[in-house]
């Protein structure tokens, strides 16, 4: 790799910023928890929950679920630069990743929110996600169906259960067991020295040399550790990059939109690395195809280093070794109202319609 | 329930199917199979079926799967009068149920497929639907995926295993599988007599004894019987009904539209009624929403009967009892192609792209 001269500077700052990160952090890398359940997620309260994320009714068009665009049967997003919700409409951002996604401090690109629970809300009354009017709406579709009513219950209580905090409380009790351990990665660390090969390994010692870890460290490679707080980066860093332009990295200020504050333009929250191959397209704009690709791109905007070839390899070989341990999932069967779509349901509804 | 003077010319032609119906079969109603398998339906086959029946990536926009509009979570259907595919656009006919979907004689309202594998080959170039541009494109998108090239070659050998007519063969294996037997009606028919309530046997006697078994007879209530040609039905038959109107039943003339032949305009495939009360709402054009009122217009439509409100109930009683046992499934793990997404991979691909 080779720096440029004219960032000597910056890079003396980023030094800093390293070592001091190097201090927080007992090592850069660390093998992935295998649980992160809460107190309160209980069995029928994830199994709620992953009903509810699976169900495509919570969607204005009956057409859109959770896992529309964060696909558990594979990378945990949608493969799309930027997904597609109801009636096709797209949004500005790529769907992140939803495995691992409880090792965040903040979720969506900006952070805007503190947690999981709080995340699921959004998507169900965006226009371009799931385009319900709002959570009234939710709560209404949800008690429209009989069988969610006797499981919101039987998880809540009988009062007053079927409500948005008790929705989300439940998809992010799923989420919680959203994990993918004992990738080659985690395995090497706790001490298979076999279980990366030589070009994973080359690729893990430039990942940590090179500065990689300043931001991707820690159990899910995106500066997270238990208890701390959300931090952003400033991306792109080097805005001179040639990779600025080509991908328009500028157009979305990330940070700011959720904060209001100036000075948080083009501040993002660090994703994680975790099955990073399974989830192209890269970036908050989905404009990167390819990882290779990606990791040139994070070299020049964010450390203003330039890979060689067998460097990239090398790399890109590290970030398989990442791919983890995907639970084994049954389907859920999602409760029906008898004889009575809940989609659409004031269509065609003439007075006769109910007897 | 009381017939109309102005139809008994019609109904004494309708006897006449009847009885010769009757004679057809052994009895009206009969237990559902428990397996559908053909010779070649091996585990990986099937395998293999289940993740390309739920990959989204074999549509153009990589948002829809056959499972989107046949959701096997639920009734095997999408809860919409009619289905909405890429970028938001809808077909003009309501999706029928894929479960027990083996248990009929054609595919399609308008039975323009004998099998399944011919069905499965349509909506994947359905501009409305999975909108992919043709069949090469289909292959194409699944070459792209290594991990399915390795499931193709071993469930079809080395040599030109990625094809078409390959990937339906594998999906309608899968298909064979969606069985829902041991309803309430099928333990009764197999001697539990406690299995329905009273309610349910009242209704099935009505069924039976109005004509309903006419067309809705054998183990699908379809018509349908192993190696029984597919038969289609004039609907509606009495056009004088108010509902025809209501619902706009003519607007779509069905077979013809697919034999050109006008002596076919206006027939249908008989439907199964297994599952009927969970894949509301109904009719080809899904423009009727209850069950209730679906019941009421056959009566009207097909037989110029109108029930009493006990009847009705009755009959949905008996609906209900139409509920099999759904098979428990895990989810299939998707292969991806490591670190390149598939979908719109021509996009932002500069020529660095592929280092």
């Amino acid at each position: 790799m080779k720096y440029s001269v004219t960032s000597i500077v910056q890079h003396l700052v980023l030094l800093a910023i390293s070592l001091a990160a190097a201090q927080a952090y007992a090592q850069d890398l660390e093998a992935i928890p295998k649980t992160a359940a809460k107190r309160g997620d209980s069995k029928e309260k994830i199994e709620l929950g992953k009903s509810l994320y699976f169900d495509p009714r919570l969607s204005a068009t009956g057409t859109v679920s959770c896992n529309s665009c964060h696909n558990l049967m594979e990378g945990g997003d949608d493969g799309r630069a930027t997904s597609m919700g109801v009636d096709g409409l797209t949004g500005p951002r790529n769907a992140p990743t939803v495995w691992n996604s409880v090792f965040q401090a903040s979720q969506f690109w900006d952070g805007r929110s503190a947690t999981l629970e709080d995340q699921a809300k959004g998507p169900m009354v965006a226009n371009v996600e799931m385009g319900m009017i709002g959570h009234d709406q939710v709560v209404s579709r949800i008690k429209d169906i009989p069988g969610y009513v006797v499981q919101f219950e039987a998880t809540f209580g009988k009062t007053d259960s079927v409500t948005i905090e008790n929705a989300v409380d439940a998809i992010a009790a799923f989420e919680r067991t959203l994990i993918t351990p004992n990738s080659a990665l985690d395995r090497y660390l706790v001490g298979d020295k076999q279980a990366m090969n030589e070009a994973q390994i080359r690729g893990m010692e430039l990942f940590e040399s090179t500065g990689c870890t300043e931001c991707h460290a820690g159990p899910a490679l995106n500066g997270w550790q238990p208890g701390s707080d959300a931090e952003f980066v400033d991306f792109p860093r080097f805005e001179d990059s040639p990779y600025v332009e080509k991908y328009d990295f500028v157009a979305d200020v990330g940070r700011s939109m959720a904060t209001g504050d100036n000075g948080d333009d083009h501040y993002f929250k660090t994703p994680t690395l975790r099955n990073i191959t399974l989830t192209a397209p890269y970036f908050h704009n989905g404009r990167v195809n390819s990882l290779t690709e990606a990791i040139r791109v994070m070299a020049s905007t964010q450390l203003d280093v330039k890979f060689t070839d067998q460097e990239l390899a090398d790399l890109a070989a590290f970030m398989e070794a990442l791919e983890g341990e995907f639970p084994n999932l049954t389907f859920p069967r999602l409760p029906s109202r008898s004889g009575e779509s809940v989609i659409h349901a004031s269509l065609n509804a003439g007075p006769s319609d109910q007897g």
